[in-house]
């Protein structure tokens, strides 16, 4: 391994001073932009390295954004991600990533390690079985700010960005209703986790908005609903007396491994039985029929969840970050032919 | 904003001295299991926060391990994420992450600040227009490991892990050609990337070796074969004459695209037309008829390649990192009824 390059290194090498070279790479007025371009060119040949490190430890930061996700295999966090990510780096910070993998012990971990190697600030989309929030404390008593994405805290001290999930499944099953369904079933994820919490609310208001009784045996909550869970769930629905009529399914992969093990058992999709997911994934878009679902922004909300985070750090946000609670995201149902029993 | 939590804000708060709260921290044999514990919930309690970061300015390491893809938003890069993070976890590394976003300007920036803010290491899945890779020089200097995967760079002095892509493709191709296809098309995404210029080699092989003509006319090459794209590429395979009657897509979310505007156009698939894609994605199970398909293990490359990159940190790999110019993990034909002309 080689010797740390210097700047006396690259003063030496190019016959100016030290204090020249140091200024040049601190982008000093005083130096001409001839010699800065000599100097930054010999400072990348030389495999010269700044020393953001010892700064950051003078400065106390270390330009490090942690994210926590539930899990990075998934097509949701992707877009997310990919979002944050490109606001991240266009503001000249990192993105350090963990993944809790729905595990509240491993949250826990995730975020002691996030808050030791010092990020400046944390997004988090909390664990399936997140039971309290102290693990945040450490960061709201050293002022590190903490924003919530998607599964966010009710709590008063917190930020969240998410859409309005109660609206969006009442318009999902609203939907359902005036396509003449008189028997919905909803599939949900667990309930721990808020956006599958709210989405059975807002289910259960659109039904009782149009006098429709909320049935127990009609709704499935499974802890992990994914493409494998579908036959699963296809069983249970089949054994519902008498069939629904309509199913609002809580994510597209499971509303597409759904629908297909119904075909198989000779249910007509939308006929005897309409579908509508949630997310509006690749998959919705490629399944026949279409599924009719609801359009989540990801991307968008990665940025956003990023702007607020970085506005904060800058210190050029508005108003202080405990005083904005929540920002909703605007989602939308987009209606295909899984669902259009009328034509 | 508080005050940094010391080691003698604890001796003074418990009433030991701060050799004991140091020892505990570091877990040091001498201290009682008991003590240890008291210190430990102490030190949780009032926030401490060990100082990772000055120990790791005196021992030049920061735990951080860079990974740069080209591009966040993919499920494919999702699960080697998943696997990566899994192995970097669990032996007390981060992950810090950007994107390229398909630009090797970008993936120029996106080196230097993984250098600058010294990561221990490096992962890499190239840029579709990267044309050098001199921007990796500075790592090979200072002795920082370099593991390019998926993408990677056919030089010496580097270590890839990846498929055989060549050879899945050649086994792709040769399925639709013992269906019975004699006329079959390729869809391949820029020959820039590595992975498709691989795929397009297997491709005309498997060809060459049935003594079937490669004719250029029968290859569409686009820079993004997504979704998207699928309209164009078959209003393209249907000015073909005469049509093809077999196609090998380069990836299974464009196949599936593509299969849908081909069954709009009225060709029946497999009958008309038996179609491959790549990847095993969720997709390729959902749509109808299901796509045969290569499985490319995302997740399992993630593990692979991160557990070497640690290997190497630790000192444990067997042989030193640029003597293993590549690791290769097995690919294989998944048969569904997408190609299934005889039954």
């Amino acid at each position: 391994m080689e010797k740390d390059i210097t700047i006396y290194d690259i003063a030496k090498n190019l016959g100016v001073s030290p204090t020249t070279v140091s200024r040049a790479l601190n982008n000093h007025p005083a130096v001409k932009e001839k010699t800065k371009k000599k100097i930054f060119q010999a400072a990348s040949d030389m495999g010269y390295q700044s020393n953001i490190f010892a700064a950051n430890l003078r400065s106390k930061r270390t330009n490090n954004i942690g994210v926590i996700v539930p899990s990075l295999n998934s097509n949701f966090q992707a877009s997310v991600l990919a979002g944050m990510e490109k606001v991240a780096n266009g503001a000249g910070f990192n993105l350090v990533i963990s993944q809790s993998l729905e595990s509240s012990a491993k949250e826990i971990a995730n975020t002691r390690s996030m808050f030791n190697s010092r990020v400046d600030g944390l997004l988090v989309s909390l664990a399936s079985d997140a039971e309290h929030l102290e693990h945040f404390t450490p960061f709201h008593r050293k002022g590190i700010p903490v924003i919530f994405y998607d599964r966010i805290a009710n709590s008063d001290d917190s930020t969240g960005v998410a859409i309005d999930n109660i609206q969006a499944a009442h318009i999902a099953t609203n939907h359902l209703i005036e396509q003449g369904c008189k028997r919905i079933a909803h599939i949900s994820g667990s309930i721990k986790v808020s956006v599958y919490a709210e989405r059975l609310k807002g289910y259960k208001y659109a039904l009782i908005d149009k006098n429709i009784p909320y049935e127990e045996e009609l709704v499935i909550i499974l802890s992990d609903i994914n493409e494998e869970a579908g036959e699963k769930i296809v069983e249970q629905i089949m054994q519902m007396d008498p069939l629904p009529d309509g199913l609002f399914i809580s994510n597209d992969a499971c509303a597409a491994s759904c629908m297909n093990h119904l075909k198989l058992k000779g249910i007509r999709i939308p006929e005897d039985m309409a579908i509508v997911g949630f997310n509006n994934e690749i998959i919705s878009r490629l399944v026949e029929p279409k599924i009719t679902t609801i359009n989540y922004p990801g991307y968008e909300m990665g940025e956003v969840a990023m702007k607020n985070m970085i506005n904060h750090l800058e210190g050029t946000s508005g108003s202080p970050l405990s005083k904005t609670n929540k920002i909703t995201l605007r989602s939308e149902l987009i209606i295909r032919e899984s669902s259009l029993k009328k034509k």
